[in-house]
């Protein structure tokens, strides 16, 4: 599920190519982080993962990612995760959540009309769920076409 | 020389009791990832790492770590070892270096004439060598004595 996704070369600094092995130990993560899935009559249709952000002294922070099959946009699946895992880190003690590379809109995209606007829907979501943009760092994605775009940290306690 | 660092625990996301294996796993990369000391009168008193901050897509921004010894400070090896570095992504071929966690001076042990403002130097330096402050994640890492401070994001183009 996660691969035609990475493969896509739009949401995630992972790199397009990534083996079975590559995603697995990516996403895999053994505790205290957590996995979980998002099932549609049947099959996955969507995936999370939370765990601490850091180790040691910034453990206290979790962070988190989510992925969601193209078919999905819209029916509210990534609402779904999102409102799940914030609850699993809630229980688990964190004290906040931490986005690290959340791509950006490509502004330039916009402006040109593109057809799909890199992410917009996720960083909308993540807004709507609470979190707040801490920073963006510039130019810190390549896009397939070569442009470049911001990696957005975002941040909400919980 | 980097465990008694990590146990003081006001400078790195690492666990203080962190065991040799743990240190060397974080800090010895391997390749493209680059691993230089400083060294005086035949003693290594200083270390830095660099290497791509994130995989794929996000592959051309570089990202960095330094440890000093304590009795090291103000004779300029912090800023050796910086601007070291910076020419050593610069010619890999980096667009940019990213911090992730550099931790923030705590304003309240500042407030209250602690000894030490928590990585203040640091901070400082990162800013003579070009660095801007992306954003701050607000109490992301908990200091020894069970205060919080911020975690900056730091970033120049290079």
């Amino acid at each position: 599920m996660l691969r035609p996704i990475f493969a896509e070369g739009r949401t995630y600094t992972v790199p397009p190519d990534a083996d079975d092995a590559w995603v697995t130990r990516m996403w895999m993560l053994p505790p205290p982080a957590r996995v979980v899935v998002a099932v549609r009559d049947g099959r996955v249709v969507g995936t999370a993962k939370t765990g601490p952000n850091q180790a040691g002294p910034g453990s206290h922070v979790a962070t988190a990612s989510f992925a969601v099959e193209a078919g999905e946009a819209g029916r509210g699946t990534g609402r779904a995760l999102g409102e799940h895992v914030l609850a699993l880190a809630r229980a688990d003690g964190y004290s906040a959540m931490q986005f690290n590379a959340v791509v950006a809109t490509n502004t330039r995209a916009v402006a040109l009309n593109a057809v799909v606007a890199t992410n917009t829907r996720a960083v909308a979501l993540w807004h709507s769920l609470g979190f707040a943009t801490v920073g963006t760092v510039p130019d810190a994605f390549t896009l397939p076409d070569g442009t470049t775009t911001g990696l957005h940290v975002m941040h909400r306690y919980l």
